[in-house]
């Protein structure tokens, strides 16, 4: 259902809510439908894939340029975190994006703002352990972004599985009308994934970066040839990983896909999670077994 | 902007969310709009003014009828609430009610829900400091119901200020696309404020209810007479409810109306506000001076 894309028009560019929901309204009452993709831009090849991923799914559409601060905690890259509003247009036309929600943070957050959206069961391990409240910014902050755009469906990258994941659990939960899919994470020949914040890697660093990538192979290696004992698992990623000087390791686990908890059922889906820190970066990454298990499962309750 | 209302038609009922998002969204792609009044059924004449008023700022009104688990306590009424779902659906018949929507529990919540909607400044007293919990529930239903029908507009009575005043908070900070009105409280000619919890009273303690209006009323009264010192006016009030045997009083409270907490600005909207039991029978009202300022603050981001 993908319609004509021009590539090199530049989208149309709105600012505040009202302006971009008056849109999304009157082209979805063409029967029209709309797909959003959330980001905090810094564009690279992985939202691009998500931008192409999201024209193949419905008529048009949108990409949100945010940088979230309520997903920032204190000691974190809020203030440093790539800002690059020209070049992330120039690359949203190539990719034919129709239209473009780049609000301001007031235009987002009132001064006394105070309604959270909060997650007590997917959100406490993994990334939710190491940050907190990262993930109520980023629940509240996607659910503003579908109130404002009401988009039929909303792609996210493997990269933050755990997102994604929650997200999903907020689409089923608070009923929402919006469909959510997860496209696989575009990575550096090397086997990096894509990520606005490797461009603060050293040359050293940058180097070093594909380990994570490397242990988390080893743990699906280890997975697919029938090993169930999720330490031995466990301990052989983290064998890679100590090998890295000066690499700081987060987590590396198994989990349920579904529970993002140690696993109980082996028959289900599971996720090798990782992240580490070189330097003053911080990188995270994963892997599904089998490969296929996330695209599988839906999302929201939507009519379409 | 009211349509044609045809009193005595029985309203469609739907019971999924699917079915009735679907009308509704056939409905508003018209450009009609649609005002919902949500309820929990056992509906008395303080609904009906709500269903008149919601006629008044929409073609076409929905009620949803769901008692909500997750608003109770553990010690509190849920399993005892009153159910009276054929004589709320004749109610809605009478009132020109266009469709009801009133689903089953599991269509609500799924048995591993496990996202809320928070609110960490207006929900923290009052009710909430009584009621822990309370307002999440709220908060996380109403929006379920936003998501579900997709209203321009909703409708709350006055009785359950804080309520009112917290989603018309929640609709500004998740920027929906709905407007809050807010409906004056329906009262008994000896002013007891009318609720579906008021038939649990025996007719002793059904005499003496009325005294909450009265302290409230007593409260305003000195308010309006220029008295600026609070404990004097609350004390005015708690004088008259002291009185009444066995009447126990949870709180009566003098608070700035934007931000419920103790006035500070005295330029600024008051809600006097006051809980008392009545055995095992709890009832809530206030009063707001002056008395025209709840109507006249606004709401979420509507594009009408």
């Amino acid at each position: 259902m993908s319609s004509n894309p021009q590539p090199g028009r530049r989208p149309l560019v709105y600012e505040t809510p009202l302006a971009i929901r008056a849109w999304s309204r009157a082209f979805r009452c063409g029967q029209k439908t709309l797909a959003l993709v959330p980001t905090m831009g810094a564009l690279h090849a992985g939202h691009r894939a998500l931008f192409q991923a999201a024209r193949q799914a419905a008529d048009a559409v949108v990409a949100s340029i945010f940088v979230n601060p309520s997903q920032f905690g204190p000691g974190e890259d809020l203030s440093s975190y790539p800002r690059t509003l020209d070049a992330d247009l120039a690359a949203c036309a190539e990719e034919g994006v129709d239209a473009v929600f780049a609000p301001t943070g007031l235009a987002v957050y009132a001064a006394d703002h105070s309604t959270w959206v909060c997650e007590d069961a997917l959100a406490s391990g993994l990334e939710g352990a190491i940050r907190p409240g990262h993930f109520q910014g980023v629940l509240t902050v996607v659910l503003k972004l579908f109130n404002t755009v009401e988009p039929d469906v909303a792609l996210f990258g493997q990269k933050d599985i755990q997102q994604a994941l929650l997200i999903r659990r907020m689409a089923r939960d608070l009923l929402l009308p919006v469909d959510i899919h997860v496209a696989p994470t575009v990575r550096e020949t090397d086997g990096l994934a894509l990520s606005s914040r490797n461009r603060y890697l050293s040359v050293e660093h940058r180097r070093q970066a594909p380990a994570l990538w490397k242990a988390l192979s080893a743990c699906r290696e280890l997975l697919e040839s029938g090993e169930r004992n999720m330490k031995r698992v466990e301990a052989a990623g983290m064998e890679i990983l100590d090998s890295v000087p000066g690499l700081k390791v987060d987590y590396l686990q198994v989990v349920d896909m579904e529970t993002l908890e140690e696993p109980r059922n082996m028959g289900r889906p599971l996720v090798v999670a990782g992240a580490v820190r070189l330097g003053t970066t911080r990188l995270i990454d994963n892997i599904v077994c089998p490969p296929g298990a996330l695209a599988g499962s839906s999302s929201g309750v939507n009519a379409s």
